[in-house]
């Protein structure tokens, strides 16, 4: 190991054999620690080729177990996102492609966070559940289109090992390997083809534009060097996605988007996202087909039809989809009124997210409990013009004070006197 | 630590405090190694400044002891050798500069390699011997200006730690580090002054002209913001230095060369290294005066006599100093006859080494025994003529089979057709 160490410290290549050598040894605990994290520093330094990127996501998805997804017809598109503040596009996107016959066979988990996962999302659909067994899911797959199931099984354990082993030795911030790190767990859970969403700005995990590029580039590369098709957009997060962060809340805004009536941003980028999914799963030749077939679902209704059907077959009550009053409401329900009149120039996504915590809509430890109900609605995004005592957003809160909430909005939303242009939704694309 | 990780990583230059509490807590294991070493690697990446390098040198002195030589009277001057074959210089030094009034309180080990270390070695003088007690090794220099003792005391642990760490994560070329560990070992040990030895060229740790520069500049610049004078001579290694590869042989060639009969480059060493340290040691105004101090001692036979009295003063037997007949004699003496007329282009001094060490001159282990009496007398060196049939090198050994020694050794001295020039003998000074 201390060789291979030496190696990649020095710039030169690794082979297939190697990087095997190395995660079959890091999982196994054969190679300790001290040496891993020695490596992956030499790594943040000397960057990784290609073929070695290729060949760490594969060596990752094959240090535990891999999903079997064969039994479902068709080319099984996976989507990621990576990360950001009030992305609803998951709970929009899965319905919304399986209404043109795209096949989702989401495995989601809880996650900690301002909101809570995809999965605790869902379950303020009252009724509705995720633990079925694999072979229901995959019937429900093949009946419906979408499937949404718990993480289960060992998946990519030497990424677990690895990513905690980073997280302590400064060495998460490199492409190499948060692309290796990403494309392998999308990999080990069975994706034919995956469409990602990197998100830049402010508020995502990658600040810069040129290195979000960077990373969507990785990405794509990989996985068409190990055969996956893998396609990107790079989308702002300069201000949180729609309007609504909170588990109901942002399932409301779902429905909104699936029956055409949702934010316009969170709209167009799923229609974007969704675009290259159907494309991917060949369900249309081109993009511009692929779109319309997106638009005629939601327009016809079939969109919302989906998301009914998905809910109903895992326990859910659908009422919910034409009646969103019967998702869990919250007591409090107030406004954020903007201090003077002016233009929003900022809004703070990381910090409009920490504000969503301190109302309970999201887990800081594994053991936290997720208050389904509450969360916020913004009413103006960046380069809105707003008017003194005009609602900024709306606090849904099952406490009555809410001071140290607002105190935080009113630090995350900032309001100018002059004019303000509205960011780019779309940077680019990456195929 | 992550974010000093981090900090260093960036290429940030971390405070006295940052880089104390790093050591401290390395040193009690409250970082674990998966931390140190890729700081380690981010080091090697990103180097350290000049007020880095001295507190990390001075956060490892105060990791363990130090020792306390204030009770000797005089500026006490310590030399350090980066390594290298059949390298006699401290045997002659320490009498040579204490015949003229510079206190050497050495402090040494024993050692692994080609031979033993000082102690091994002195210890072909029968009687001699290091345990002696601290008062009484002060005493000994306080009288006779030099004395040698056993290494004792938990001296700089830090740098011991960290040096095995560095061992298994291809963390060891890293001159900042290097130069630390070096510097800190000495300081810890006493030294007022340091006058260092950078070996360079094939049979040297360092192999380049330009990072030998750079090492000697490094621990200099150390030693001199720590209050530490220091000095550097690069000197050559591209063969061994002197004519002895072995323990007592290296003995009587100390002896040699303190009754100005020794082989020259290593009499030139020392008279280059000892006027540097007599310097340091304030007795005499500048390096010309030292020199001339030096070689009146070696002609008017003060420097032999002040090798008596050391010997005697620690149980040795003075007598071999003028019977070398009385040291350790192997049972056979071979000649390496040179196979063709020509010139000696190229001595490998690793592999010299090795051929001594085959003959049981050093330690590979702990636990190994050596043969004090057995070695390796160069007869040629490079740029010398040779003649088929002449001497290259005598055997010195206690076994009859010396086939795979003469095969190494064939190996390792090379004799061409065309005329080679000698080696330089110092490159460069550093101050």
């Amino acid at each position: 190991m201390v060789d291979l160490i030496q190696k990649k410290r020095d710039g030169l290549e690794l082979t297939k054999e190697e990087i095997q050598f190395i995660i079959k040894g890091y999982t196994s605990g054969d190679i300790p620690d001290y040496q891993m994290s020695a490596f992956t520093m030499a790594i943040f330094f000397q960057g990784m080729t290609d073929n070695e990127r290729a060949e760490l996501t594969m060596a990752m998805v094959y240090s535990g177990d891999t999903i079997d997804l064969s039994e479902i017809k068709g080319i099984k598109v996976d989507k990621h996102s990576t990360g950001g503040v009030g992305d609803t596009t998951t709970l929009v996107l899965g319905p919304l492609v399986a209404s043109v016959g795209v096949p989702v066979a989401k495995m989601s988990g809880r996650g900690l966070g301002h909101t809570g996962g995809t999965i605790d999302k869902l379950e303020a659909v009252p009724g509705f559940h995720v633990e079925i067994e694999n072979n229901q899911f995959i019937d429900l797959v093949n009946k419906n289109k979408v499937a949404v199931i718990g993480q289960s099984g060992n998946l990519t354990p030497a990424d677990k090992k690895l990513y905690s082993l980073r997280d302590v030795t400064a060495t998460v911030n490199s492409i190499p390997l948060i692309a290796s790190s990403i494309m392998s767990k999308k990999i080990a859970a069975g994706a034919d083809a995956i469409v990602l969403d990197v998100k830049t700005g402010a508020g995502a995990f990658m600040k810069d534009l040129e290195e979000s590029k960077a990373l969507a580039k990785a990405m794509v590369d990989i996985g068409n060097l190990v055969g996956r098709r893998t396609m990107a957009v790079i989308s702002d997060m300069s201000q949180p996605l729609g309007y609504a962060i909170g588990n109901a809340l942002e399932v409301k805004e779902a429905i909104e988007t699936l029956s055409g009536k949702g934010p316009k941003d969170l709209e167009e980028l799923c229609l974007v996202l969704g675009s290259y999914m159907v494309l991917l799963a060949k369900k249309a030749d081109t993009l511009e087909e692929a779109r319309t077939l997106l638009t005629e679902s939601i327009s016809s209704g079939k969109a919302l039809e989906t998301m009914k059907t998905f809910l109903e077959a895992q326990g859910g009550d659908s009422s919910v989809v034409d009646n969103p009053g019967s998702l869990p409401q919250a007591k409090f329900v107030m406004e954020l009124e903007a201090k003077q009149d002016g233009y929003v120039s900022e809004i703070i996504a990381d910090s409009v997210g920490t504000a969503a915590m301190l109302l309970g809509a999201g887990r800081a430890t594994k053991e936290s409990e997720i208050d389904l109900a509450v969360g916020l609605v913004l009413n103006k995004k960046i380069g809105d013009e707003v008017k003194q005592g005009e609602s900024l957003a709306t606090i849904y809160s099952n406490q009555e004070d809410v001071k140290a909430v607002k105190e935080k909005l009113y630090e995350s939303i900032k309001v100018t006197s002059a004019r303000v242009e509205a960011p780019k939704l779309i940077y680019a694309t990456v195929e």
